[in-house]
């Protein structure tokens, strides 16, 4: 049977047909790479999905983790499963040989990662925090805090985490409370003792790693004693659970106590918790109460570090949700050929002594399936369109040309996190329809699909976040040259297209919406009114999105010129869908841009 | 506290200054009723779903129905609740005064409801399938059986379910396999013995009451001793849990037996079975096996006899799907009222020194409120305004009258089901986003509306079979009768609110839409072909629902005309969102229906 989690026919088609990663072998960083190797690595990462991660994915939603007071108790299964990839080196692929990597380009290994998340988006999330947490420390942390800590996350002896949110302060970071004080100074740099409460810490507490390494944004006093307010008072600390000496070894258990575990609706194999930094009430390392952090790069630059990362953490939720979406798919579409439902509507299918007929055969069905196909394909497509972006910028020789890959992506980021947050959590609302009443079942995989991507339009900043991230500054940011790069790369799409007869309709249709995004983007800020042109950010963020789209599938179909076979012909079927039903769906929204609705701006309070 | 389920504001809006309940008093029927009697039936209503439904909703979900080999364990809350419900008399309010009712028009009794849903659908699924079920015997029952089993149902001592699914029937009742063989006459007329399986049957066993009462569609044999094929084999049975005397005393236990739960992802406090019909190896009535069943309603009229009921059925499901999307938006707006985060966009919003501001300030949470007020606003209305069809046909002295008006509810109908479903799914997704990482938690009620909710899309028919239903029978039937009383009520509309300056803007958006509507569904049946109409019936269905509740939020804002306060300007303002923000999707729709689009027809499985 095929694979239910992803179609290594598209994988294999998007990297290499379309994306062409061994190009990339062509840098000194990815010399020792080739198609061998990158087959290697994605079997190896479907092997340890299958085998290891998909098999505990309904019970660790069931037995949720439990905190008994003193410990977190998760099953074991999500040890074994975590142990496995880990010791398959799989968790350090991307990094550095000198740290005991592979230094696999980032777009094939997150194809890989895709079949982790597929099977497992719970289990999955304590690798991928920790490799985030990692990756931070490698760009802003010293030496020290690279051996101490990095070194044994990428041995996964140590896990991640990453504590940004409170209470009172989600989406407003400036609001964060967390005080840090100074502390002497340390191996590790400048010790601090932080006091505070972080929510939604995902990956918080539990005993499946030795240690647990947390990267905590906390605030430091001025001059005159007080606390500094807003972004520009946050600095950046790292916390460890146990603290270590230099050599690595553990010592004594720092000052961070779970005050609770949050329950959600999914992704409940992940333990999700609310942790209190610096209570002394349990612990009081050096005797007494404060968490002992590390100041990580420099002070007050807490946020600039936190951003740095942003881009690949909301790649990282972009691909999630995608994994999440895909696999929905190719459940619905093993269901829609087993299950036999009903007779055709045409000449034949009155007759009731007829057998039914797989369910595939409706029309309607059929609808559900190219729809949750030309979404999930295409957000696949965009995401390792992002991350063959971070490649090319990594091994760019010029630092000119570096920059407009980071430009560029820095534009394509919110997309690549928003619209397969959007859109394959409707891929997985059709996969359940798809299957009936079954599919409302928990016997039936989709509904925990539904229930764990919905988490993706919130977490990594909301769907409201990132169209404010959109339009308020990338767009805008250098005048410009962010979209400008962007309409470019649209555009030569657009040109090469032109040429082919069965594209050329495609690529008008791609045209007109790309020339509107243009225009309405300018109507948008043209007289400067910030509170009025973002008011309507989040639509702006959806159009944008569905033409993003809609170039990538212009661009899977160019990829498939010259083949016939079945899988092209459904990948020109698919972006066909997607120019047919899909696109046009932005005409109505940039109508509505372009009008600067005021509806909801002005909207009093009382009248709701 | 303003009741967070519903808004008794826009009920006594919705009812006395736009659908003016008052004049059905009018009818003999309801002479005894006017604004005192329906006032104190929703006092009543929300008083018993605040104080008995409400308090258990969470709980009910997270402890399921259990099945322990011979009884079902429910929470004792629930059966407290009906017990409760019961002895109000509430179930019986839109009976017969000779049955013990009230003869309260329906649309009174549905706003009643609302409030149950609102405060806990699983526990309020029990008595709305017994007052289904009661219903269609008092429609199709002979004297004896509404006696034996439907006056003890509207006292609250019996309950009732429909049992037509089976695990490989569906959408497709034409393959149901349960069999029923005669087995002499009864005092409740021809007895026949079932044997089958019947899948998704809520209510299918519980000890909430003294016996159930299952209606089971059955096929029967021919002539030739083999059983008829089709719909047309079909008849309709009722089948007690204990069987019943003339007296209505139980006896003995039928041959019904629990054969397993089914797990759902919402819904979870309606035990929802698979029941065995026949199967002899736990009970033998009369000394042997085969569940004992009375016929209801002629032979092989078992489809016809459902039938009568879907209206019914349908409108239920939408009235419960609003009443989820309702309740999801006051909680949405409540939370947005009480939490701060963040400041506002404009001037005076980047001093991190001010306070936080309340996140109803920010205008895209106005957006997400806003567009949820419109789906949920109109989806009221809307059924409203059906139930108040309901009894206008009740009440006609004239059957042409009638005729007209059942036909209009029979165009509706589809719409009346499947936009709530779809729109108020679609407000509790926005509602969980309002709430942002709290409203993905079970601490909050949000998550678990849009799980509830979910299941609305699908049971009762899908949306494919709703589109079916409208494209496929609905606009074609008697010559197209419905669809031009429809065309002919709106353009009425339209040309009342032609006269107001302020409405003269929608006025001419939806007649624009309304015409598009007519001309698209001729078109899609211009040449006959049955496969091709049909195929993109889902989107016919969406396009029409988005201009049916247009229409509505332009009778809506037809009737704040005069008044200026917050409720009215909020009413109108909704109108406005909905034409300006909803509305113009269709245009995209009808475009695709226009040019009859064979993308998903002809899709071949191979390409998939």
């Amino acid at each position: 049977m095929a694979s239910l989690l992803l179609s290594r026919r598209d994988l294999d088609f998007l990297l290499h047909d379309w994306l062409d990663v061994g190009a990339l072998a062509a840098a000194p960083r990815f010399a020792d790479h080739n198609r061998e190797t990158f087959d290697a690595v994605l079997d190896a990462c479907e092997r340890v999905a299958s085998e290891m991660f998909a098999p505990h994915y309904q019970k660790a939603d069931r037995e949720e983790p439990r905190f008994d007071g003193e410990r977190v108790h998760l099953i074991d299964e999500v040890k074994a499963a975590l142990d496995a990839f880990c010791e398959s080196g799989l968790i350090a692929a991307g990094q550095d040989y000198a740290l005991g990597g592979m230094q696999l380009p980032l777009v094939v290994a997150n194809a890989g990662l895709a079949y982790l998340y597929a099977a497992n988006i719970a289990t999955s999330a304590y690798p991928m925090l920790t490799l985030g947490n990692a990756n931070l420390l490698l760009t802003h942390g010293t030496p020290a805090q690279v051996k101490a800590f990095v070194e044994p996350e990428l041995q996964g002896r140590f896990f991640g985490t990453m504590c940004l949110s409170e209470p009172q302060a989600g989406s407003s970071l400036a609001d964060i409370l967390t005080r840090a004080e100074p502390d002497g100074d340390s191996p590790f740099g400048p010790r601090y003792r932080l006091t505070g409460s972080k929510m939604w810490i995902s990956g918080g507490d539990h005993e499946l790693s030795e240690n647990i390494v947390h990267l905590v944004l906390a605030r430091t006093a001025g001059d005159d004693g007080r606390p500094i307010p807003g972004i520009r008072g946050l600095s950046l600390f790292v916390v460890p659970k146990f603290l270590v000496d230099e050599a690595g070894a553990l010592g004594e258990r720092n000052d961070v106590q779970l005050a609770g575990l949050n329950h959600k609706m999914g992704y409940r194999g992940t333990v999700n918790t609310l942790l209190s930094f610096g209570e002394g009430t349990g612990y009081r390392p050096g005797g007494r109460a404060g968490a002992i952090g590390y100041l990580v790069g420099g002070l007050h630059q807490g946020l600039a570090c936190m951003f740095h990362m942003m881009n690949e953490a909301r790649i990282g939720v972009g691909l999630g949700a995608t994994a999440l979406g895909y696999t929905g798919y190719l459940h619905a579409l093993d269901y829609a050929r087993g299950r036999p439902q009903g007779r055709r509507i045409d000449a034949g299918g009155k007759d009731p002594g007829s057998p039914q007929v797989p369910i595939i055969e409706h029309a309607d069905v059929r609808r559900m399936l190219l729809a949750q196909k030309s979404y999930v394909e295409g957000a696949l497509a965009l995401n390792l369109y992002c991350a063959r972006l971070v490649d090319e910028a990594r091994v760019a020789d010029d630092d000119a040309v570096r920059a407009e890959l980071e430009l560029l992506l820095d534009i394509l980021t919110p997309i690549a996190k928003s619209w397969p947050s959007q859109w394959c959590l409707a891929a997985n609302d059709l996969a359940i329809q798809v299957h009936g009443g079954y599919g409302y079942t928990r016997e039936y995989k989709v509904e925990q699909f539904y229930r764990d991507n919905r988490l993706n339009p919130i977490h990594e900043g909301t769907h409201g976040v990132q169209g404010l991230d959109l339009l308020g500054r990338k767009v805008v940011m250098q005048d410009g040259a962010a979209l400008r790069l962007y309409l470019a790369r649209v555009r030569a799409s657009i040109e090469r297209a032109s040429g082919d007869a069965g594209l050329k309709p495609h690529a008008e249709a791609l045209s007109r919406r790309i020339d509107r995004l243009a225009s309405v983007t300018a109507q948008l800020w043209r007289d400067g009114e910030p509170g009025l042109a973002l008011a309507n950010a989040s639509v702006y963020l959806e159009a944008f999105g569905h033409v993003t789209v809609a170039w990538i599938w212009l661009e899977q179909a160019m990829a498939t010129r010259g083949r016939d076979d079945d899988f092209h012909e459904g990948k020109r079927r698919a972006a066909r869908f997607f120019f047919d039903w899909e696109l046009p769906r932005v005409d109505a929204q940039f109508d509505l841009l372009a009008r600067r609705d005021r509806g909801p701006l002005d909207m009093p309070d009382a009248c709701f």
